[in-house]
């Protein structure tokens, strides 16, 4: 089993199994998602992602006594990655991370698109100078923003804008964007590549999960 | 079409299709593989390397003019990445950066084996602080060595070496190991998490080539 950490709090369980069932839909894998308690509106600052640190530490060592084989930080900011890595002795995987590394595979020019002013710092330091360009469709601040036609127009404009910059590989800053499909939208209609993180994290995720679990091939 | 570049000289068809056939029997995907010219040795030193450069950069941009919409650099050292991305438009993928982002993205503790003294300095210089020790297996200087149940027993052996020394995934930096299925010999006996150069490469590769071959889905 994968563990999946969500870093925000919801008793919802479809939104809880979001990322999850996407990565076992795409990659066929198992998944459980739990979510850190005590923090519906997730992390949005320093402040409440110093707060949500130390939960993410205890839900990833309690996804590993579970016996979760592998771990995810199913957010663009990889929070609590270095220290949830010093306390567990299974492979942990952030979304900001995975997506970067795949970005560097290529060597193309990346543009990120988020759903905050900034890019997240543990993707502006992986992506070093392949990183030429960021933006935030108008008008939007959260996801649900997202999901109006008129925010979808807003992320085709934004993903234009990156592009004609000399954006040559689009990357998310955010997992809210996997879970209206905006990739698959933005490929279809500008035929540009987007690194979406949670197929990304995903993708490595299942690779090693799958060797891990049966001593068998994939990289 | 996927285009995979050998960089060593060879008649013997079965030897240039080695890593492509891989490729395509693990992820589905089509690739043509073709040579360097007059290189039957390959690259084995600073003065081989920089007499290939301009022979990937040509052969690169022969695939791309023939059609192919991503190209493989099929060898650990990564040989004149930076020249051939900076002379074709479509995305290049080498062997050594690939099975580095691989490890990164999990943030493992690394243990390189190859069939050479030193770490190819591409790997070295991504791989960072994680890259905790390296090794040949004794006696071992060409993949052909590694053929013999002898030559499979030292690379138990030195597999077993970079785990002792505190290895949590062991990362190939020869091409040639793929060949050999070294990866599943070692992940089967000592159960170890194994990144086989060829393998990462075809992840990434066949990952980015169905998205710029449908416009679908895929990290």
């Amino acid at each position: 089993m994968i563990g999946l950490i969500r870093v925000l709090t919801t008793t919802n369980e479809e939104v809880l199994e979001q990322h999850g069932s996407m990565i076992t839909s795409l990659y066929g894998v198992p998944v459980i998602s739990k979510c850190i308690p005590d923090q519906p509106l997730g992390i949005f600052n320093e402040e409440t992602e110093e707060l949500a640190i130390p939960k993410i530490v205890a839900l990833g060592q309690a996804l590993e006594a579970e016996g979760c084989k592998l771990l995810i930080i199913s957010c663009a900011a990889d929070p609590a990655i270095k220290q949830l890595r010093a306390n567990v002795s299974i492979p942990v995987i952030g979304a900001g991370s995975a997506a970067s590394h795949m970005a560097l595979s290529i060597g193309k020019k990346v543009g990120v698109m988020g759903i905050t002013e900034d890019v997240p710092i543990a993707m502006k330091q992986l992506l070093g100078d392949l990183l030429v360009t960021s933006i935030r469709p108008e008008g939007v601040t959260n996801t649900t923003d997202l999901m109006t036609p008129a925010g979808r127009d807003k992320a085709i404009e934004a993903a234009r804008s990156l592009m004609e910059q000399g954006t040559e590989v689009i990357v998310f800053a955010c997992t809210g964007f996997s879970t209206i499909s905006l990739a698959d939208v933005l490929r279809k209609e500008l035929n540009v590549l987007v690194i979406d993180a949670v197929e990304a994290q995903g993708l490595f995720a299942s690779t090693f999960y799958k060797q891990l679990n049966s001593g068998q091939t994939v990289g």
